[in-house]
């Protein structure tokens, strides 16, 4: 049993494409419709048939469909809903996969105040962008937060939540806040630190940058790659969850300045016993299946 | 023809146990002696076979020695230095794998005055810690670097270069101080902040540390892998290159605070700029071979 037999993805990069491809895979009846507001996406996603079906507007996608998914930056999300407002049946669910959801619930909510809203979250992703970055297996065992609202019924929230464990998703609901809070920290407060580090190197005048890019094996490689995340989704979403980063880094910034301290005084016993305490973290997300236990990631050697 | 005939190995973790097992697998008719002080490691690195022979004392180890590699954290390379002195043949060249080179160099000189002295940094490691955790392959395609001070001579200094170079390493030279700087900024400082972050994240009361956990997969995982590496060799690292890392953590948090103000004020302008430049250093570090294009480190999905 299916739990949407029409469903369309609006945005067709990293998110949209592989969840065009998952559901390929999982649910093969499907019937998928795909519109990208970039012309040269919707000629590679026909290219590569990510969808039964590519629409030049994005309103001609979403006239038979049972689940209308959001694959956008947040930033976006208000105006590709309201350009789909006039031909979305009064009966279809609408998602997302934003990184924030507290703006994005409200952003649909004023574009579609009739409509059921369903927002949703997979925590997954590379740091590639584009239809051609997408793969089948990008949600298999990672969550999928759903933040639904009150008025948006069991039933409804089942089906969405049914979709995303099809595609191979852990499924969790929590408020649209307390989403915001926890993405800050495991995700928002990671990326804006990645972010600020490869600047700070690329930027010093007595460590050139070809010697940074020669020894980044001590380290600096893995911010690397979190780093080269897309620019566009990043910045929406700073700007739509900045009380939460904000708070979380003043949070990092009290912790750095305490470590800074301990080395400015020498103060061995706190840096040790700090140390220690966040070897823990790794093993119990090794344990929970959210890291790989190889070495190094499992790069090769 | 062999760089060295008869090496000995002080310290047989991570390092060690990885350059023992690279001698056997490149050059196999070096005869490799070893000691550590854990009994329990040196019960391991035995039934390992790691070594030809395991000493229980440091100054057994080196008595014919033409190479000692100093392979112990760099709080305790003077320690060491002066437990092998009075065995240590006047023409060993001695060298280690510390990740500070200044404070190293000065702590051999003041415990060996009138031996080679040729300090050694392969950048090159895992998270994981001890002598089953080393592997043949973990210099291969690695930078290591030399800060041979001037008395060193250059044939002292091509033979360990060659030795390196035996275990797939490339070989730069620099001074103590130059490579302080460096890897202050590509190694020290992204270690310091993934230690900070994880502790961070561990800390907060609003969001539980098995939220955490569960939705690492965000960004916060990767910063772990860094952050699980062995306190002892870091804590020490800190207390050895002090000056150069609180210098490039002063720049580090000078940028932070410029992105922080960009999210306080909305200037989403230099959040898409600043996030399209550091793009560039991950393809150039791909392009050189220092880390992997596959997508999330390669990892499985």
């Amino acid at each position: 049993m299916l739990p949407f037999a029409r469903v369309t993805l609006i945005g067709l990069g990293l998110i949209g494409s592989s969840i065009a491809r998952a559901i390929r895979s999982e649910m093969p009846n499907v019937r998928i419709t795909g519109h990208d507001a970039d012309p040269r996406v919707r000629e590679t996603a026909r290219r590569l048939g990510l969808c039964d079906d590519m629409t030049d507007q994005p309103g001609t996608a979403v006239i038979d469909a049972e689940l209308v998914i959001l694959c956008v930056p947040v930033g976006v999300m208000r105006e590709v809903a309201e350009s789909i407002a006039p031909d979305l049946p009064a009966d279809a669910i609408i998602s997302d996969v934003g990184s924030s959801k507290a703006s994005v619930l409200a952003a649909l909510r004023a574009a579609l105040p009739h409509h059921i809203v369903i927002p949703a979250h997979p925590v997954a992703g590379t740091e590639y962008s584009g239809p051609e970055a997408g793969f089948a297996t990008l949600f298999r065992n990672r969550w999928c937060i759903l933040t639904p609202p009150d008025w948006a019924g069991a039933a409804s929230v089942a089906r969405v939540r049914s979709f995303w464990e099809r595609l191979g998703a852990n499924v969790e609901l929590m408020t649209p806040e307390h989403h915001d809070l926890v993405l800050a920290v495991t995700s928002h407060l990671p990326h804006l630190i990645a972010y600020t580090i490869v600047g700070t190197a690329s930027d010093l005048e007595d460590v050139t940058q070809s010697e940074v890019i020669k020894f980044s094996a001590g380290g600096f490689r893995d911010f690397t790659r979190i780093a080269a995340s897309d620019p566009t989704m990043w910045r929406d979403v700073f700007l739509n969850n900045k009380e939460a980063v904000l708070e979380s880094l003043q949070r990092f910034t009290e912790d750095l300045t305490a470590l800074q301290k301990a080395i400015r005084i020498g103060d061995g016993e706190a840096l040790f016993r700090h140390f220690t305490r966040t070897r823990a973290i790794r093993r119990s997300i090794i344990e929970v299946g959210q890291d790989d236990e190889k070495p190094d990631f499992g790069r090769a050697h």
